[in-house]
C-alpha cells in the first residue's frame, strides 16, 4: 500500500507492506484523514516530543530511526477482520473511532506508532471493539473531523460549567474552533474568541462565537470584561505556545478557570504568585472519553456541529508534505484532509 | 507606641505615633502576633514583592521608602472605638480577625500597608465589622494562630474533596502543617506528608499525618502511590519555591488535583505537556473566606485544631529581627510569636 511516511525527519511517499489484522483487529481503508497541529509539531520537533513522551511514561514511544505514518483523525471503510473478532460491521461499512488500539502488546496511539500506520496510509488496523459506524449521508470527510471536534467537546466538559460563565477562547485554530462549536452546542452565550487571523475570526463566528477580537487591535481580556462584567470567567487556552499561559494568568480576573487545551510541548514560564493572588484554576485537558467521542459523532451526523466550514483543503498522499507547510498560514487554512486513495 | 518597623530594608525597633481610629475602626492592643513565611520573603525580596503586587493590581502596594509594620496573624484587645462604630465589644475584650480593613480609602492589607501598622506594633486599627471575639479560656497566642490555620482550612475547601482521595502534603512548614490539621479535621486518611526536616516531620505527625517521608531518603510520590494505590490524588504544594510545581507535575498520577498553597513569588518553569498528558488540575489558593476564618476560630477554641504544637518561640519587639533569622532553621522553629508588650 502507499503511505506518506515520516522517515528520518522527512515526509516521503513510499509503499509499505499491507498491515495484517491481529487478534480483535480490523483491516480498514483510510478514506479521509485530517492533518492535526500535533502532526506539524512532531514533524518539526520529533526528538523533543519523544523525549517528553518518555518522561510522561507513555505506553509507546516512537523510535524515530524507524518509519512512522501520521494521521489520527480518520474515516475508514471496513475491508477485513482478524482472528477473535465478531465481524459486527460488514465490509464496506464506513467507520471512525478513537485513534488507539489495545492489545497484548499494550496501548498504541494510531498516528504516532512504529507498529501501526495512521490514516496517511491507504490501509490501517483498528480495534473492532472501538469501531463506530458512520451514519449514511454523513460525508467521510466530515466523519474524519469527529476526532478534533471531540477535543472541543471534552475541553468544555472539563470546564465543568455551572451556568452563567462567559467563555473566552484564545486561539481560533482547529482546537479553538472545536471549543467554540462545543460551547455553542451547550447554549453558552456570549462566546468571546480571539485570533490574529481574519480568516480564523470569520470561521470562529461561523462556528458560534458571538464576539471576535483581533489581539493586535484590542486586548481580548478587556473585550471579555466588557461583555462579561462580573460573570464568572472560563478561559480556553487553544494556542499551545510558550508564553500563552502566563498571558492568560495576567489577563484573567480573580477566581477564573483556565482550561488548557493547546498543547505546548516546550518548557514554559509562569508567575505562580499572580495565579495564587487571583486564586486561578488551571485545568489541563487531553483528548476525550469514549462517550464524548461517540456523542460528538452523533452531533456531527445530526448537523449540530458544523465541520464543513473547517475544511479548507484536500490533498492526496503526494500533497501531504506541502500541506504541512501550507498549514502554517492561518489566513489560508484551518483543516486540510488527506485522501490516501485520491 | 513601640513597633518593630520594616524601614529601608532593615527591621528596627522605634516609636511611632499611636494610630487614631477612623470611621468604623477600633483601636486595639496587639497581644500576640505570629511571624509568617510571607513576612520573611518580603523582608528579603521587598522590591520584587511590591512589583508583583503592582502587576496583580493589588488595591494597596507598599511604598518601600516609607515605614511598614509587618504582622497579620494576631490576637488583640479592644482599647477604643472610632466614629460610626457600634461599640459592640467592651474595651478589654480579646479579638482576632482577618488582616484587612475596608474604608473609603479602599482595601488595605494589615501587615503590608504604609497606612496601618500590623501586629508587630503595640497598637493597631481593625474594622469593627470584622471583629471576632476570642472565647474565654483560649490563650491569646493560640488565637493569633487562627489566621495561618484558616489558610489550611481554605486550601482543603479549595481541594473540593469528593471522598476517597488520598492527600499528599509537600512541605511541613506552618502552611503544610495547617493543611494537615485541616485534612485531619475532615476525617481524611491516610494523610501522607513530606519534609526534609525531622522536627517538621514529627510536627506533621502530631498534627495528623499518618505517613511522613524524608524526600532525601525516599520519593514522596512513590510513598504516596504505595498508600493510595488507585485512589484519587490530591496534592498540596506547601513550599512555594521555584521548581516545586514542576516536581509535583512530574510526580502526580493522571487526573491528580494539585492545590498550590505555597506562595512562590519568583517566576517558575513548568512543562505544560506533562500536565496536559496527565490532565492535571492546578488550583491556586490564597487566604480564606470570612466564614472559613470564623469557623477556624471555633475549631481552635474547641481544641479540634492543635495550634499549641506549632509554637516554638516567643519574642518581644526587640527580638523580631533575630527571630526572622532563626526561622530559617526548620529543625528549630515552626512558628515564633511576637508579643509587643513583653
Amino acid at each position: 500500500m502507499k503511505a506518506a511516511i515520516f522517515r528520518q525527519g522527512d515526509l516521503v511517499v513510499d509503499t509499505l507492506p499491507d498491515p495484517v489484522p491481529g487478534q480483535g483487529q480490523v483491516l480498514v481503508k483510510s478514506l479521509a484523514c485530517g492533518i492535526c497541529g500535533s502532526d506539524l509539531h512532531v514533524f518539526k520537533h520529533a526528538h523533543s516530543f519523544t523525549e517528553t513522551m518518555r518522561r510522561a511514561n507513555a505506553p509507546e514511544v516512537m523510535d524515530l530511526a524507524r518509519d512512522v505514518v501520521f494521521g489520527h483523525e480518520f474515516c475508514a471503510e471496513v475491508l477485513d477482520y482478524g482472528p477473535g473478532t465478531e465481524r459486527r460491521l460488514k465490509p464496506g461499512t464506513r467507520v471512525t473511532c478513537m485513534p488507539l488500539t489495545v492489545s497484548a502488546d499494550g496501548v498504541r496511539t494510531l498516528g504516532y506508532s512504529n507498529a501501526l500506520p495512521g490514516g496517511f496510509a491507504q490501509k490501517m488496523l483498528l480495534d473492532e471493539a472501538l469501531l463506530l459506524e458512520v451514519p449514511n449521508g454523513l460525508p467521510s470527510e466530515h466523519a474524519a473531523l469527529v476526532e478534533p471536534m471531540a477535543v472541543g467537546v471534552h475541553a468544555v466538559e472539563k470546564a465543568a460549567l455551572k451556568g452563567g460563565e462567559v467563555p473566552l477562547v484564545i486561539g481560533c485554530g482547529p482546537v479553538g474552533l472545536a471549543v467554540i462549536a462545543a460551547l455553542k452546542l451547550k447554549g453558552v452565550h456570549p462566546i468571546v474568541a480571539a485570533d490574529y487571523s481574519r480568516t480564523r475570526r470569520a470561521l470562529a463566528e461561523k462556528m458560534g462565537a458571538d464576539v471576535v477580537v483581533d489581539p493586535s487591535e484590542r486586548s481580548p481580556y478587556k473585550t471579555w470584561t466588557e461583555h462579561a462584567a462580573v460573570k464568572p470567567a472560563v478561559f480556553f487556552e487553544c494556542v499551545g505556545v510558550p508564553g500563552l499561559l502566563q498571558q492568560l494568568i495576567e489577563g484573567a480576573p480573580a477566581q477564573a478557570r483556565i482550561v488548557v487545551v493547546g498543547v505546548c510541548m516546550q518548557s514554559d514560564r509562569i508567575e505562580p504568585f499572580l495565579a495564587i493572588y487571583k486564586e486561578l484554576q488551571l485545568q489541563f485537558a487531553l483528548a476525550y472519553t469514549p462517550e464524548e467521542f461517540a456523542r460528538t459523532l452523533r452531533h456531527v451526523a445530526e448537523g449540530e456541529l458544523d465541520v464543513a466550514s473547517l475544511i479548507t483543503g484536500r490533498v492526496g498522499l503526494e500533497g501531504v508534505k506541502e500541506a504541512f507547510t501550507e498549514l502554517g498560514n492561518p489566513e489560508r487554512h484551518a483543516k486540510i484532509l488527506v485522501e490516501p486513495w485520491r
